[in-house]
């Protein structure tokens, strides 16, 4: 099952079912009108929608039509809860080499972790607005789950069973605020503009033996002013799987229904499959030749974010942004 | 006018309206069920819930019943966003002191600020369940605001204006997991266990003349294990006004309606006053005799946080909290 939200001019705006192919849509009013609500009773709500959503596949929804990306807001558009993983090791590894520090052994069995703004989340076609170029906009190709309830105190294993659907995420990164603001020990605010996610958000069984082991194991693409810089596996190097993030987060209290948890930039050891966000291009560069070579986002630059199914269709629809200034 | 939520099994409870002298309320349901609808139009509902008020502060209300807290949940039981500075640069520089660091000189112009998890918010009678006494388990009694929405950009006179309605917090916190996390560098996790609130959540003309410049000038008492251990004064000595605290979360993205910001732990200069949080009292013991000698508080302990207006009355109600081993 896929599913979206719609732009209607409401802060939550319109659940709509989507078509496996991504071509049709069907307003889910009729079972509920909003994402929020569908999580908070999903045992109940969910198999409405799946009726739904075959009756659509099989092009029998008589009040079908076009599914239009750009019309989507966040599939949550405002979330309880937005907690984004580092689970790609590989990912902090070239950083902290590029400015010569070390990674503490800890953060292999530790999952490093940030509490998100989740008051503002942009759709997939929603512009990247910025304050300055000169903070240093970046991207981050992320992976994403929205959970159900998760106890305190819940396994790994069992907190993957928690996981409603997937999404994917554009971090969007200030990483010149960054430095300041991690020194000050209280974590990213400022350097973390709005995240944006990708047009539906899908269960786990559209993955079509992709999803394995709490990881999707697909490739995630990143086309940055058209040219594609970065086609990461999202799938066996993630060090920690999202059942592991979603314990880390409940270890010492309850995690609420439509909390979303992000995977971190997906990033691989082989640089030849390039990067999922600029900080690590110029890591790589800072590692080779001493100094970045690569600018950060400018006014008026796109990101397009996708991963294509085992079958080769796009899974989620992109996310495709343009950096605006805050006008 | 004074807004509460009570308890009616569902996620986000029921709406009421709370008289003056906290002994009435009566259901809003006529106007909002939900306080976070009313925040998403406040300029539409809140007059008639002004209206309301009035009427039930006269004793007109023809369903009116007798109030109580301990039906309460949070009055936002669930946010979308909880960001909680440490505006009272008193309480940073007695924790610093106590451990032989200095205060970094921009700690006087850049506020502290994390954000806080904001999925599952307690009410004001909520028992604090905790996995461990080991973790270090402490209050913290603080000033909150919830705002309307606020844009990027906004100063911090104009976000003052925000500011629709102010509450108390306990922003729970567990001593011995901070360094290692914050050590890390991505803020606060799971050393930030859920967040309780005071029962009523009140517009700022409740508090008489003593919200003044984004500050509020009243004392706040904290009492633990029925032992009065703090009455501080949250006014002159808040270093960053909520319209400050407010600007700070909105430099580089939209602030959205229903977003709690908090003060941080309220701390006096004059040690006579008594503490707001028992890291404090540590610091000071530390500072003095080279070492903490109180310990954090036990299963069992309680907490009662409370704040009497100009007219010695309780404004917000009292956080009235027992610390339980989670079941």
């Amino acid at each position: 099952m896929k599913l979206a939200t719609y732009q209607d001019g409401s802060r939550d705006g319109q659940l709509v079912v989507v078509s496996r192919d991504l071509s049709l849509a069907h307003y889910a009013s009729g079972v509920a009108t909003r994402l929020q609500q569908v999580l908070d009773d999903w045992n109940f709500l969910s198999p409405q929608l799946e009726d739904l959503s075959q009756t659509l596949n099989q092009g029998k929804a008589r009040h079908a039509f076009a599914f239009e990306p750009e019309k989507c807001m966040a599939p949550l558009p405002r979330a309880y809860q937005w907690a984004d993983g580092s689970a790609f090791i590989n990912h902090v590894e070239l950083v902290r080499k590029a400015r010569g520090a070390e990674v503490p052994a800890s953060f292999y069995t530790d999952p490093l972790m940030y509490q998100g703004g989740s008051d503002d989340l942009l759709g997939a076609c929603d512009p990247i607005a910025a304050v300055s170029t000169e903070h240093g906009i970046d991207f981050e190709a992320e992976v994403a789950v929205i959970t159900g309830d998760v106890a305190v105190g819940t396994t790994p294993d069992a907190a993957i069973d928690s996981i409603r659907l997937l999404m994917l995420a554009n971090d969007v990164s200030l990483r010149h605020l960054i430095p300041a603001e991690l020194a000050k020990g209280f974590g990213f605010l400022q350097s973390k503009p709005a995240t944006a996610f990708s047009p539906v958000a899908v269960t786990p069984d559209e993955l079509l033996g992709a999803w394995r082991g709490g990881r999707v194991h697909l490739n995630l693409e990143s086309v940055w002013n058209g040219k594609r810089v970065g086609l990461c596996d999202a799938g066996p190097e993630m060090t920690f799987h999202f059942g592991q993030l979603i314990a880390h987060l409940c270890k010492t209290r309850n995690v609420r229904a439509g909390s979303i948890i992000g995977s971190g930039t997906v990033s691989n050891q082989d640089w030849s499959r390039g990067y999922s966000c600029i900080a690590e291009k110029r890591a790589i560069e800072t590692i080779e030749g001493g100094a970045p070579k690569t600018d950060f986002m400018q006014f008026g630059d796109t990101i397009r974010i996708e991963m294509k199914g085992l079958d080769g269709a796009s899974v989620f629809g992109a996310i495709a942004q343009q950096v605006v200034a805050v006008s």
